[in-house]
């Protein structure tokens, strides 16, 4: 397997843009939502995205902080019918994206347009399927299999490996914060990031990285 | 990606062999025999493989039981140059595989003389690396990634997912335990099995399972 390519974080550039409503809102009304959501449309699924900058050849994870203690890969719960990779490509626009004229989001880098190279603002690679987690109960926990005794889920997330290129511009609501976790400060930190953060540092042990600095 | 057919624990046959000497012996003298192979050969390296069965419906992970709670996927530390695939059937074969004649150990099914598809006794079919440790320093602790200032690991353990066919004879060697475990009990376990192992329901995720039933 080729190695995957992680570049610094500055090499990227962070703006800010318009305060967007914080669709996480409580726990409570997030789950009042799903029970709606599942009454008109069924099995709600969600995608999730793993972006990785490098700080001194270790991997660091992007991911929103909300509060103190809150933390969540950028994402969103996708529209019935809609593309796993496409509804992933539009919350990564929504929440990450540029404000300039939105194109086309690609799940594959554009390379046809007479050796135009350089990636379109609001693209993104979308790359390998990393985990999935199940959701039995309209309750908060959610687990990397399908419980027995569980015929139906009330909600699938999936999380998807990201490929940022070698610079892009990274905006990002004036009323949410960005941050970059280093693995070794997930690992084994249930109590702060959650199962399914802290076991980010396991689920890509599987790739090599190469650790670009420029 | 294809759905990984998973068949009953039922349908493999559990038989016994010799007794083989145990060589996980205790922590302290795992640690010595690694410093002197490290002091001969450099960095070792080690593979283990991930055997799932299911039972009605769920995976379960197939692993020895040492006395009352150390667990340890069927495995082994590879020899210098040795390949990583060869090693892990070498492994199995030894481990797991009938006393017959051995065959020659095979990555993919053999499927190239008249029409013979059976698999032999002794063959196993290797498939994703699902995630790699590193043991830092000369101690029982390993990681999911090679720790910052560490420039040179002492262990390397590599895991991969096998894929067994319909039916198959496993023969433990009679002072060994076999067990399987399903995921829904080495979730959030790492108390009873360990970071490594708790992890497997999460490394698992990403698969689409098809649970045949006979």
């Amino acid at each position: 397997m080729k190695p995957v390519k992680l570049y610094q974080l500055k090499d990227y550039t962070f703006a800010t843009k318009e305060a967007q409503v914080d669709e996480e809102g409580n726990a409570h009304s997030r789950i009042l939502k799903l029970q709606s959501d599942y009454a008109s449309y069924g099995v709600r699924r969600a995608v999730e995205a793993i972006i990785l900058v490098h700080e001194h050849k270790h991997p660091h994870v992007l991911m929103f902080q909300f509060g103190g203690a809150y933390f969540k890969l950028p994402g969103d719960n996708l529209s019935p019918e809609e593309d796993e990779i496409e509804g992933l490509c539009k919350s990564l626009n929504k929440k990450l994206g540029s404000e300039a004229k939105s194109v086309e989001a690609s799940s594959t880098e554009k390379d046809t347009n007479g050796g135009k190279t350089e990636m379109q603002a609001n693209e993104w690679i979308i790359g390998e399927c990393i985990s999935t987690y199940y959701r039995p109960n309209f309750e908060t926990f959610m687990y990397p299999y399908c419980p027995p005794h569980i015929s139906r889920p009330k909600e699938i997330k999936k999380t998807f490996l990201v490929h940022l290129p070698d610079k892009k511009i990274l905006t990002v609501p004036r009323n949410m914060k960005l941050i970059a976790v280093p693995l070794f400060e997930l690992y084994d930190n249930c109590a702060r990031y959650g199962q399914q953060l802290a076991a980010l540092p396991h689920l890509l042990s599987r790739f090599d990285f190469d650790f670009v600095e420029k």
